[in-house]
């Protein structure tokens, strides 16, 4: 196990203070900046993420503020879903593709106004794209990466707590919509959303120094929730299905390799990058695509890069992330398996560091 | 101390396998890729990379590919500095501004040929911006990262270490120009460069599956000159003013700032992206500038984040990167200072999360 060596290029966030106070014990670095990735243990925070309400600090789902009269003609030129219906206050998920349909990111668009967008990244520079791309077509936009911070509450409990700190209107926020609540005199947009299935909100902290004041309410108001500092839990994002961008897809990957066709409207998507390229794909379908792996006995070891997934001397795959699951007792995994051996129930072989195992191609993620 | 939660997504290299067998101790991530930064220890890997030779993964300086018959015009938008005098077979170390002027990279150009450059990185992922640029202006280009993963020999024996694996020739290779040499049947770029002030050579490494062999050959071949494992070292490169992108500098800065002001001909970089903005600050000069400084007393803490520079209740700039300095047996650190307090021998305090330190603007880094 190393260590992680901090600098001012590994970002710092408006809650770092909290996490460290916390206990944090280990990183990963998203979008150049520090995301914690286990507090007690991944297991014991896993258990407490399905049982009480956690603070996740998640700044480093960074904003790309879209601004200005040309705002929704840029917005729905990064994206093969089509825009036209979505009105402010909804958050889409969007895949964004390049120009061959390659996957550049998958965030959520959250629309604030007609002409005004944040994009909350998954971890790659899609600032600069856009920018790009603004630039390229001489758009009337403002594209910048504004003093915005998401602090997600996640976990059963999430509803409670929000309500003491936010009031009770928040309780009625719907899943991926968004409302304006006030902290310390600012207007802050809460969402329903967040990278769990444990229900809950994420918080757009518009003010690095509204940051702690924020934290340290929360905290003081779930004692009695049992309230933790926690952070995305690498077993319930894949027994639930959550894909991280880098690990279980990447540019090489189009959106219906990675499931998310039905998130392309390619046909009705006018002006989006990459349309051309993806409408061959939207109708004939991908030969590969994300499917949940079972992988058979003890426990896995950690999963630091690709595993390939064989029939025979065949290579049929490969598993992406993989963890061993408490409540389902079993390895679950996320793998990218070509069509020939996508199916449920497909017996194949995985690769990892510590020997072949068996596993099998399963019916549904674990949710 | 936390530790590095290794994924995909946190990508490996075609070296990992040397450096995990060397006994790396720390990682950070550079272009969502691991780079080590300590063998032994910092002080330890410092004196040994002054005396010996070392062989440092640094396949996180991933290139930018430009490719086609509008890869020399695309170039030029990219950076102020002037390239018409560039041939191939020269590396320019070029400033990447966008619209506004603000850096977005400061990479080593590597002009291949009229038509085919690289673009080797620091930390941002620039080839969204570029494919973006390319895009928006429909030109005449391909844009790719290739599976090319720069290994660094450096240190005063590098010459003797690289002659052992690729002849004598090799030796004749001029500061940033680069020759073709052959390893295992392939022709690869080796340049006289790298990321320390001790000499040395970048073998941009074309093709994952040599990378192994190529370690290895280097270490067999230099056991007698205490070849080791290294990485870019935090207190050589302070002392020897060596910027870090993300560190030192960021978008919100410009070139001159960064006292990149040489590389920049804002005048006749006809068609750079960024010029109008630049063209003023060419001109009046920056209000506040990269400057060594020297922090008194004992050794600093580390430096994870900006450390304010004061002059009594007056905020005068910032640390950016700060170590204790065996050899100069002071505080070497790099800090963005405003023209008002940046003369040489200039008194100010710093404030360190372990207190208030006196410190000085030093006349030149320490190298």
């Amino acid at each position: 196990m190393a260590l992680i060596s901090l600098s001012r290029r590994l970002r710092r966030t408006p809650f770092s203070d909290g996490v460290e106070a916390a206990g944090v014990k280990g990183y990963t670095v998203y979008n150049r900046m520090r995301l914690p990735t286990v507090f007690r243990s991944i297991e014991e925070d896993y258990r407490h993420l399905k049982n009480a309400v956690q603070v996740w600090d998640v700044s480093c789902e960074r904003q790309v503020e879209l601004r200005g009269p040309d705002a929704a003609r840029l917005m729905q030129m990064l994206t093969p879903r089509d825009l036209r219906n979505m009105v402010p206050g909804q958050c889409f998920y969007v895949p964004i593709v390049d120009e061959t349909g390659g996957m550049l990111n998958d965030p959520v668009a959250v629309k604030l106004a007609e002409d005004r967008w944040w994009i909350s990244i998954a971890d790659s520079d899609l600032l600069l794209w856009v920018k790009g791309i603004a630039f390229g077509y001489r758009l009337d936009v403002l594209v910048t990466e504004p003093d915005v911070s998401p602090l997600a509450i996640q976990g059963p409990k999430s509803d409670d707590l929000m309500a003491r700190v936010f009031g009770d209107k928040v309780r009625d926020v719907r899943f991926f919509r968004f409302g304006w609540f006030e902290f310390m005199g600012r207007n802050l947009v809460i969402a329903r959303s967040g990278y769990s299935k444990q229900g809950g909100f994420e918080i757009y902290v518009e003010g690095s120094d509204i940051g702690m004041p924020l934290w340290n309410a929360l905290m003081e108001a779930g004692k009695d929730l049992d309230v933790h500092a926690g952070c995305p839990n690498l077993i319930e994002r894949i027994e639930g299905g959550l894909l991280s961008y880098g690990n279980d897809m990447t540019e090489d990957n189009t959106p219906h390799e990675c499931g998310l066709g039905r998130f392309c409207n390619t046909n009705t998507a006018i002006g989006c990058v990459g349309r051309d390229a993806l409408l061959r794909v939207a109708k004939e379908g991908p030969v590969k695509q994300i499917r949940p792996v079972e992988i058979h006995g003890s426990p896995v070891p950690p999963c630091g890069d690709l595993w390939p997934v064989m029939d025979g001397n065949l290579h049929v795959g490969n598993i992406s992330s993989a963890a061993w699951s408490p409540d389902f007792n079993t390895n679950v995994a996320i793998g990218m398996i070509r069509m020939t051996h996508w199916n449920v129930g497909t017996e194949v072989d995985v690769i990892t560091p510590e020997g072949i195992r068996p596993a099998s191609v399963f019916e549904a993620f674990w949710q």
